[in-house]
């Protein structure tokens, strides 16, 4: 299976959170094994101590998201590359000990980010019943299940662990997020293109002029690449300096992607090529711009190798 | 003075937390109060019920910088604006009980993203003793003074609230970080240009085609207008649909940010103006692209107006 | 009536080119009075002695077209304006003395331009027939009318001076050939938009940058701003020292228009207006690009103003 | 020596004019022959019955530029190259009699475009002489050799083949006039790069959608190919359609200039080749844009082939 590493793969801990919920949408890969930091996991990788991390990248309520990318996009540590991505859509449920009713709450346990995005709920369904922050989702509900408090907010998969039981379920003021989690292995040759793929990769500024981030995405958009999904981050080395990481729709074996990375490795200081693997939502590309598909590029070539020759 | 709401301030808490120490950057707002949430704060502001909030916006340890932005940038809530911004180099404090030595330590207490950031210290300092989560920098250090643990890693300022002792300071694997919030109160006029202004915008697509944000960002860089931070959000309508907030350096006020920002409303679905405030590192804009001073634009704007009068 | 000086205008002859025939298109102007040279035509203008002046300015197969617009864009000579365009379709006619059949014909007459685009024509039904040039084609039916040669291919217009008669016409090649002339003043207030306007412009780059004309061309775009002519022209400043002669689709009172012109005003070294005119042929702009309308500028501009006094 | 046809050179006559003073810069080709037409020169070439022509290109006194230009860009034609070209310093003579005085000149032949450029020196020194039109500059010197006019103003080659003295020379308003020729063969293997090469390119259009320049020249812009000339043409289908005539430093064969010309390959309807070949001013290109010499593409060639292969 593309994709697939055999080997030890390792996952962000504990066990009842959101992260284990992503690992079991994985199922070939094993149950793998928590560790305690994104920053433990991605090592662990680079050590070849595990053969994969199962790491949140984007939109996570628990673990620093901004951590998995800046210690994927340090052009300084061993390389690293992304293979599969999995999506997690985030809904909560409230875990209580058996027999609690809604009405019997006095007390809920839960983590900041996933409080405000229950607000309304928690208005609705508990008024004045004090919240407290717990460490993770899994810490909040170990605390219900050692009856310190009634209730717990969070992963359904914590109620797995501690015997509590789902009160309600699908809790969440909006309906559509999701958090992404990315596998990310030692590099070997990308599996080859689905037709529905997504490429990843951290672009550094050769200096810090204006108009530089306009000439990498112009790269890009000259050559019928959509990006999927940018953000500018502080390299590090001081205010004012940044690298922008870019998501796109293709592969780096499409003639588009690929010419387009070559030209960003002529423009740029570093391109960290973080991989590409097929997208979770098997969503295809949106019609490719006229003249960019990788028949025009191979017509293209075999008429500018016919010039040269033959004049 | 400018940007100082003679009112309440909020600011995310607890008390022990990196907010606090950003609010006392600020004394001329006095101690302000914390609440609960990043979502909390700007309610009170949006209800009249705080004159403003000050929250983290770039780059948090603590507390959902995401859930700002989101919230901030949410085109049908009411309109909120930046007045301020504040700057918080990050570092971390060993807290310990007066009288503890590093020899003595058996346990440490801190939140995730700090412990990522001084996992080499935490390495070389206190191999091999654990270290575990805590819901905040603050209730790490309470569960220290309680003598759950030995030692907690976070906030210097956690140590006034909890009679604990510094035993080490300016811990941190990397020296330049820094929290940056945002003072945010209802709309009035912007504060007059200073020199040196970030202008803070979200801007909307009309529809997700390919190239969108090229465009917008032609919009900028033809006027000579430097993005300082750039960053795709989802819009929570949906796969695939983004925002993208942007920051730049100038303000409303200026000739050549202002025709940006205009040319932005005219192509975007919203333009959500989030304010033009004084760059806490009062850093002077870079050169400006010849031809995109204020002086230039105003000859031109008079060249334009005597051929449209006379020919 | 629009464009329409009171008082004398001058055009290219001699009598019985092209330039007359064009001449005749304008009725409303009376006859005018044939000049030497376009540059003669155009002094005079400037000078106050001919109230306007109608010269060739694309495609004309008589005068040198090059030298009209290097005659208009010198940023140094007092301006002038272009009010009114004229479409001359262009077709030759073969003229004879009375009584001459095609078999008679042992000799043609003409100028250069006019062989070329009859040469299928000549092959086919004057195969073998020598062709000797003139200098314009009113000399060309000159010279028959004195019996030097047989027959003249040029103008119809040259008939009536000359008595020829007229044996073939709507001859040449290539159908849809047109000359394009303009009526040029001293500078007044441009006519209000017709909604089919044409403004024609000369760019001079502030310096010979790599880039300089696609950053001129992309003031046009940002702002939906459709080229309809461009050319790059020598600015006779030396080798490699370009200007740009540019046409577009719309009137200088148009916002978007205006705000390029404004734009370009800023970035380049010499901008030359030329005027804004109805374009001839009446067609109307292809579809603006969303946000280009006035009303989008208009709105644009309200909401600017409202965020820069009340924030 | 390269760009040396070894046949017979066909060039735009007649005798005496300055095409006959072009084809002297080029003494390998030998004498050539006048033909009577730039289409009959490129013709014969196209048919095998020359081995290349000399013709006008760019800013020529007498000839049809823009016809050599149609004729070339043809995409249904045969296709043809430049190999050649050659700056002729345009400078005018007055021819005269052998023992005329400026004081005896009483009337003056000339064409209309020599006249032109010389309005400021007649005005000086042969004020209210008239001035009369020819066909050619060598048509004026054989007029004058007859004794039907006392001066012919025109190319100094003109006095070798009449037995008419020069009476003044270099004359004329402005002194950097060049024409620009360019010596055209059927298709051969261009010659090696010389490092300061011209490449000539027609680009059709796909649709006449606006923009569709812009994005041309973005395709050269971002590989740092500098243009040195850029002139819109209708094609002769119809109102609105247009093809563009672009130079631009630099060879085929060299790697950006090569990526660029298939990028446009792709998204043109037709892009037909001229030829690369030494600019005739040996004027080396300005520095290349960071990121775009033959190098920067041989590198970044070798890091996209390793990520395919091996991640």
């Amino acid at each position: 299976m593309p994709g697939t590493p055999p080997g030890r793969v390792v996952w962000l801990g504990p066990t009842g959170t959101f992260s284990e919920q992503a690992m079991r949408l994985l199922p070939a890969l094993g149950a793998g094994e928590p560790v305690h930091t994104v920053e433990d996991a991605l090592e662990q990788v680079r050590r070849g101590e595990a053969a994969a991390a199962l790491v949140p990248f984007e939109n996570s309520l628990e673990g620093s998201v901004a951590g998995t990318l800046d210690s994927l996009a340090d052009p300084d540590a061993e390389p690293l590359r992304i293979t599969r991505e999995v999506l997690l859509p985030v809904t909560f449920a409230l875990l209580v000990r058996p027999g609690t009713a809604l009405g019997d709450i006095t007390s809920v346990s839960t983590i900041g980010p996933v409080e405000a995005q229950c607000r309304r709920w928690l208005r609705t369904e508990l008024p004045g019943v004090p919240i407290t922050s717990a460490p993770s989702s899994a810490a909040a509900a170990q605390a219900v299940a050692r009856g310190e408090f009634d209730a717990a907010l969070g992963s359904v998969i914590a109620a797995e662990h501690t015997g509590l039981a789902v009160l309600a379920d699908g809790i969440g003021d909006r309906q559509d997020t999701v958090t992404r989690f990315v596998l990310v292995s030692r590099p070997s040759a990308a599996a080859a293109p689905t037709g529905h793929d997504r490429t990843t990769v951290v672009l550094f500024e050769r200096d810090d002029h204006p108009g530089a981030l306009l000439e990498m995405l112009t790269e890009f958009a000259v050559r019928g690449v959509n990006l999927t999904r940018l953000e500018s981050r502080p390299t590090g080395e001081g205010l004012g300096s940044y690298c922008f990481a870019v998501e796109l729709s293709g592969h780096v074996a499409e003639a588009n992607v690929g010419e387009a990375l070559s030209a960003l490795r002529r423009i740029c200081r570093h391109v960290v090529f973080l991989g590409s693997y097929p997208r979770a939502d098997e969503r295809l590309p949106s019609a490719r711009r006229p003249g960019t598909t990788s028949e025009d590029f191979a017509d293209a070539a075999a008429w500018l190798r016919a010039l040269r020759e033959r004049g």
